[in-house]
């Protein structure tokens, strides 16, 4: 009944996946949860942590890691359960859930690490940061970092997120069938992982995914050495000239997101593109060519002040223009679904029929994939009352003890409006993940430090409020689409959600509990912060920044931004309006599959085109197989696709290691203008 | 019975090409060359004469013109026949044998413009070239350009190649089946432009054909944008590290050599390599440790004095050991065939035997193809005794008239002894262009150089005797392997022997009076050979530049360079004497197949290896292809690798107008080291 669901008919896989494991026994949700397993995921536990804390103290970017926590699950449960049982001790064998378990417990736990804020907003609050910005560095402004309150602090806020997400779980998987490419590509690694032997499909499948994921690993590998600095290597790489790239438009060789683009369905492809083009090629030049007139000139790039500013707002307007049409309509659905069901006398729950209407009945197998994987998703159920309990008195402990731990600086009636609103923007990033595989929550993240900073004023501490709210948002957000993408690999993998909460639960526990604890000891070895140090952690200072901007209110946003970025949330709401009114009154020639979805859209406004263009590369190398082979390609693209993904994110582990012991890639590709060039040629010959 | 026969075996294309065309007539050979096509390569002849002229001049690199001349004469004739034929006016259809007449006229007037030595030999000898040089510019050694003597001298240096490589024909195409990978994609290609309507496995073939066409034209297209520089592009890729790009080892894009890689045997690829590992991996790092010992320090890389010197001489020792193995070994087999023949008394010819004891018996569609091609190659005999006459008269002629020409500098017996040797020169060069598809022809003129200088003596003229000489040679021995080319393009296309040699006959004639036109017209109206002018012609005083060298004599080589030839010319005759001896006596395991060939060995040693890693990734492509479907593989893989020949060869002609144009391309892709990112990195920020 929703789109995204309609696109994904085109992308259905023609085998099936269940038939192959029909003879193998899915254990029960708690036996899903072994000793070995937690052990496991502790040990990974702490080595992603750490690997996550240095990155995002250095530069930032961190790599998609369900796929290594997905692959050193495997490789060192099945080391382990190989030795016992050649002892004859094994008493129960290794399943996929018991992986699929494992990869979302470390998934959670390094979640942690990034949405602690130990790189951003928290110490964003500390002396350290603020003796780097020129004003606000009053008492009231400053907090001084302890491990006592971090660890508070976290405990209170980042469970929360996982019970906001509960009740969505049916949404976004059953009812949307959303893509979570990564989710998907980890789950299709775990059951090649797990295939029993003497099925000649899957072993070829199996041996696809291996080849392209060894593709993609190597590739990734290779364009490693010829990285030497910032703007080197292929992610650099003009494609189509200087000036396509100045505007983000160039392939930039991600095996990722060709792989990702193969997944979702073409019109989430399209739909990145025309966004693409419609804000780098046109919204943007527009205003640029008004500086000096609508926000000062000279400003620097990063500034929300400045052009960037447009970019996150109107991006976030029309992201959450289109997820409240989705929320709301979703909620309109339901209760309409359950007047009708009590009319009916139905006993199943209407989340539970999932037939379209339109399938095909060629689909069969398909078919029993799904019934399959419903029947297990559905099978140890977590009664919403639960999660909405949850959710409301973790909220309220929340509303207690997070002013207290800022001494009343953000006031119970903040955290209680943030609340409010953090569902909807759970389920928008939740959403728009599922779709592109973009997660936006540092985007939440700086919004709320506006809203709330501007709110309480510079004078009673706006700064550090601003930079709490953010905290508090951050973590509901980020953890809706972290965890969203493991019930998806759980979905597909037939783990049992109840055994998946429970790891998540364990996961965020430890995740509480470590991230400060590795983060102190980063902050005491080495001195976090320090500009000339090696862990700098310029996020923190931009995190600190935009507090300022917030406590100078509304105002200071430059001219025109707020009329803009309502003009982009009405053009969402409408844009899914005539979506919806086509496809229940337009059915002939279903023209509503031609409309471009707007949360697509709004992605790249602030992001740039590259990776829609990579995604669009996917999809491209998906419609070439298709027309040559179309039985083919629906066998062998999602595993050829999940290899893509899988190889390349699997390689950021050993680049975040070669970079953590400073190991310098050795040659820089380099591309420059022919002016640029002539100017260069000389220097290098005379040095 | 040769190495190469046998190596081809494996490469054998399982379809047939000529039961494609069974139904059409093939026209006598007389009705091959017309009025139209005659008028076609005059036309072209033209233009191609000034594209090579002007490159010549500036860059010195020339692309291959097999394929663009073919495609440009199809589609002018096509034109033209399709408007004729409208007009009801048509008698006789268009044929790919017409097609290849134009090719062949094209290519061989097209190659005198390089042959011709306007850019290097014959420029050397003027004035303005010798004021370039410190030393040796006395009168006797300078020779004023004119445009009679230069017409002149080429009439009768020219043809003579011609009748070289007759007799040779046979042995390279019909005995040893040589691969001549551009002449084999150029067949291929007329073949497709000619192939009936209706066939479907033809229509296939044409379709990727077109398909890898468009892709290796397309893509010489997008990495021109990348060569703003001469140090820029996917040229210059250091694939295996900046080191690894000192010796010469990367891959650098180059479709052209990937095609061919597709084409050639598997072993000639493996011993490109293997001469490129033992070259550039172990010898030269050996010599280069010698520096200041062997020879001196600080000279320029270009300087047969130091480490050039030691590659060009011993690649050429080498090459000529192995050339001298073959022809001395066909002679004696030849020899003995007609003394078998003789007692048997069989009436055909021993060469006309080709059948091969080894050829499975599922050979069947091949043989087909071969006995046709035989046919059609047999049937319009040129006899061997009118070859051989006719290179004695012109020998003769030439013996009387350079002297004259150069007023006595170069005596009657150099001219003599040139003749005596030169036959060998040419057929080591058409042999290892056959296998390879590398024409040395310019380094058999240095070599030229370098003993008639010698020989001559400064004080009688000897850089002129020198120059001279270069060009009696240059022009036997690059006609041969340009010529021998297009005689495989008719083999496979079932073009007369005698119409070909007619049209190049014609066009030899063309080349002879167009080059010094055009030369002439560059001359006065840019001033050629000016180093501050638009086209300063480097070579000109290279070649002058090895003259000087000449006429200091042997001695004045680099330390034990002779020696280290002369073991290579040894090597050389050993390794053919073992593998020959080995294919004789040891049929059991047919270990000759593994060992290397010393000619293609030899190539890279001057070369390096990068182009012998485009090959070997060529084969890599077709072993796998074969791998995972041998039948598809056989049939598609010629065509796929003739397609990325020549698109990128067709790429160069669009690139050189443009070159002519001075449009520059406008992005450097450029790889510096770490240590000059580092260094480059402030200096751009800052300007």
């Amino acid at each position: 009944m929703d789109n995204a669901y309609e696109y994904n008919d085109e992308n259905k896989e023609k085998e099936s996946m269940e038939m192959i494991f029909k003879n193998v026994d899915v254990p029960k949700w708690s036996k899903q949860i072994t000793f070995r397993s937690i052990m496991t995921s502790v040990v990974l536990s702490v080595v992603f942590t750490f690997i996550v804390m240095k990155l995002n103290l250095t530069t930032g970017v961190i790599p998609s890691l369900n796929v290594a926590a997905g692959l050193l699950g495997f490789a060192i449960l099945k080391f382990y359960t190989k030795m016992i049982s050649k002892l004859g001790l094994l008493k129960q064998p290794f399943t996929r859930q018991e992986n699929t378990v494992i990869q979302t417990c470390v998934v959670a736990s390094s979640g942690i690490a990034f949405s602690s804020g130990t790189a951003s907003y928290l110490l964003a609050m500390s002396d350290v940061i603020a003796s780097r910005t020129d004003s606000g560095n009053s008492p009231i402004n400053i907090k001084r970092l302890n491990l006592g309150w971090i660890i508070g602090f976290l405990f209170v806020v980042s469970f929360i997120g996982l019970f906001s997400i509960m009740p969505l779980r049916k949404m976004m998987i059953l009812k949307y069938k959303l893509t979570y490419p990564s989710g998907t590509a980890t789950a299709y690694l775990i059951n090649s992982f797990h295939t029993p032997k003497g099925e000649k499909l899957a072993k070829k499948q199996v041996s696809s995914l291996f080849k392209s994921f060894g593709f993609s690993f190597l590739f990734g590998f290779f364009q490693w050495f010829f990285t030497a600095g910032g703007s080197c290597g292929f992610v650099n790489f003009p494609t189509f000239g200087i000036q396509a790239f100045a505007k983000k438009f160039y392939f930039d060789f991600s095996s990722t997101y060709v792989g990702v683009g193969m997944i979702c369905p073409y019109m989430v492809n399209i739909s990145l593109l025309v966004g693409a083009i419609v804000s780098w090629g046109i919204m943007w030049p527009w205003v640029a060519s008004k500086e000096g007139n609508w926000y000062a000139k000279d400003l620097d790039s990063k500034s929300l002040h400045g052009l960037q500013g447009y970019k996150v707002f109107l991006a976030i307007a029309m992201i959450l223009g289109d997820g409240l049409f989705q929320f709301v309509f979703m909620i309109i659905v339901t209760v309409q679904g359950l007047i009708l069901e009590k009319r009916k006398g139905n006993t199943s729950s209407s989340i539970e029929n999932y037939e379209d209407p339109n399938d095909s009945s060629d689909e069969k197998v398909s078919k029993y994939d799904d019934k399959k994987r419903n029947e297990y998703f559905l099978k140890d159920q977590i009664p919403n009352s639960y999660a909405i309990g949850g959710y409301i008195v973790l909220a309220i402990l929340s509303i207690i003890v997070v002013p207290i731990i800022f001494n009343q600086r953000i006031k119970w009636y903040h955290i209680f409006v943030a609340y409010l609103i953090a569902p909807v923007m759970a389920f928008c990033n939740a959403y728009g993940c599922g779709l592109t595989d973009w997660s936006l929550a540092s985007n939440y993240g700086k919004i709320s430090i506006l809203v709330f900073s501007a709110w309480v004023g510079l004078d009673n501490g706006g700064i550090i409020a601003g930079l709490a709210a953010c905290g508090v948002m951050m973590n509901i957000v980020s953890t809706a689409s972290d965890l969203m993408q493991d019930f998806k690999t759980g979905y597909l993998t037939l783990a049992s959600p109840r055994s998946m909460f429970c790891s998540q639960l364990l996961g965020t526990g430890l995740g509480c509990v470590l991230s400060p604890l590795v983060f102190w000891f980063f902050n005491k070895a080495y001195g976090v912060g320090n500009p000339e140090g090696s862990y700098p952690a310029p996020y923190a200072v931009l995190y600190r920044g935009i507090a300022h901007l917030g406590v100078e209110g509304v105002s200071s946003l430059p001219k025109n931004c707020l009329k803009l970025a309502v003009a982009c949330f009405a053009f969402a709401i409408v844009l899914n309006l005539i979506t919806t009114l086509l496809r229940l009154f337009e059915t002939k020639y279903r023209i509503h599959r031609f409309i471009p979805n707007a949360m697509c859209m709004a992605i790249p406004f602030y992001l740039g085109g590259y990776f829609a263009i990579d995604m669009c590369v996917g999809s491209l190398i998906l419609y070439l197989w298709q027309r040559k082979n179309k039985k083919q390609a629906d066998q062998f693209a999602p595993a050829v696709a999940s290899g893509l993904i899988c190889g390349d994110s699997l390689w950021g582990i050993p680049a975040a290691v070669l970079s953590l012991a400073n190991v310098n890639p050795p040659i820089c590709m380099m591309f420059l203008s022919a002016k640029d060039y002539s100017k260069v040629q000389p220097f290098l010959k005379g040095s």
